[in-house]
């Protein structure tokens, strides 16, 4: 069993990006993030995402508003961020409240600025496989920790659980689309699906992204399966100060023997999602830039 | 095995329509064939869309460029069109020339009179599984096709065939989404799937759209199955006066005995993309109209 170590990886690819922005100068990405409301997940999340981009060059701003903002007022405030040329990239942090419709925010913003990659245009442009798409980032992710770590994908079974907008579905077109990695033979399953370990021990390379901790387990899986958990689940702990610890989908003790390679939960996925709205946010500057000279 | 007669369900999608459309008077939708060329299969293609358009009360009008026309002039007489308030629908007939970027033109028509659905951003909201979509027309009629035969789909294994962005991808993606049809359990195999049979073995509902004339053969489907085949393949037939006859992508003679359904090549997906166009087309007269008020 190999652990894929994703700080590292996203450390890798951070490097990477570092170099690139240093030629970019004078100019310098922008990246604006827009929060609503105090949640404290978000509030962490976007913390982090701010403190990555300083780290290696690119200027991000945060703008705030309260969770009663209108949905309106919402696509208003998009719509500057939309015209305003000293932004490069916009996020909007989900989840917003629930008055609000997010897929609605989402395909508001300018679809050039979009390094989220939830616009309806870039996901289009994603299965139509046109290199400035903006793949959301997660998937990106996925994508290149398997590249980097050097698991073939081509005419492999992928098996894909869940199929949510923002991973299930982009990553397994990716995965589908005539790319390295990509070629591979795909299998979507998701509440719906019956005999479902029948369908998951076919897989060559396993993607959990359902939010069940523990879901997978060791009768699900194949023997030399590589397992790409991106399942974040909080489950309660008292023997941790917080009260409770981080879980993937996947009962790591008792599937990883039995893999190939395997990513953990927490250091696994998630650093990579960070690291991927980087690397959109460069592509944005650059494609913006282009497009201007 | 029951056949599906898609020029029978294509004819009574088209009364609806009809229907609905005779309740937009004095209003009347209108769309735009582009064809450049005069390939004989376009020429015929878009001469069936014209008369059927016009059938059921929808104004249809052509344009020809010759082939010569460059990517730039395209552009701008699709811009012409976007603009142009009297028209509601557009179509450029595929295939075009080879100095012609496809994606590029598709990606320059309005998505609003998009009733090809090949826009990238129809592509995603069909992802996004968004209400005002539109879904490009051979998917959306093999969708109606297992809607109207009472095939269910919910949790059945469904085995799509090729991965294009005219069939494959959006088929699976709209069997996949929360939806009836839809909740399947999606696999798309292609050229670089491995141990083919034993996937295509697995389906319930198998849609075979890869342009192989009889490719599917008996023993890679499970007895039950029931089989869409969106292949129209000319293969020589000294008996008949053209010296061709169709076929699909399935041996039918072989296949349909197992089957629970199958569609007939002709006779089945085919006059049902065409219906499909005319929904289109009528969604987009309505969208507009609302958008307009």
């Amino acid at each position: 069993m190999n652990l894929i170590d994703g700080n590292q990886i996203a450390t890798e690819v951070l490097d990477e990006l570092s170099q690139r922005i240093s030629l970019l100068k004078p100019g310098k990405p922008c990246v604006v993030f827009v929060r609503v409301g105090d949640d404290p997940a978000s509030v962490s999340y976007v913390k982090k995402k701010e403190r990555t981009a300083q780290s290696i060059g690119i200027d991000a701003r945060l703008v705030v508003f309260p969770t009663s903002i209108s949905e309106s007022d919402l696509l208003q405030e998009i719509d500057r961020l939309n015209a305003d040329d000293s932004v490069h990239g916009i996020l909007v942090q989900a989840p917003l409240p629930s008055h609000v419709n997010e897929v609605s925010i989402f395909n508001r913003v300018n679809p050039a600025k979009d390094v989220d990659g939830f616009h309806a245009t870039n996901l289009g442009k994603l299965c139509q496989e046109q290199p400035d798409a903006f793949r959301s980032c997660t998937p990106a992710g996925i994508v290149e920790l398997i590249r980097r770590s050097g698991i073939e994908t081509s005419g492999k079974r992928v098996v894909v659980l869940g199929r949510s907008l923002i991973v299930g579905k982009p990553v397994g077109m990716l995965l589908l689309n005539r790319s390295i990695p990509g070629n591979a033979t795909v299998t979507f399953c998701h509440s719906r699906t019956h005999n479902l370990p029948s369908i998951t021990k076919e897989a060559d390379i396993l993607i959990a992204a359902i939010g069940k901790p523990n879901f997978v387990t060791a009768q699900m899986v194949k023997q030399g399966c590589a397992v790409i958990d991106v399942g974040i689940n909080r489950i309660a702990d008292h023997s941790t100060k917080s009260g409770f610890r981080l879980v993937g989908d996947v009962d790591f003790d008792e599937v990883s023997p039995k893999t190939s390679f395997i990513t953990p939960v927490p250091g696994g996925v998630g650093p990579m999602t960070v690291a991927m709205l980087m690397s959109n946010t460069v592509q944005a500057y650059e494609q913006i830039i282009q497009t201007q000279s």
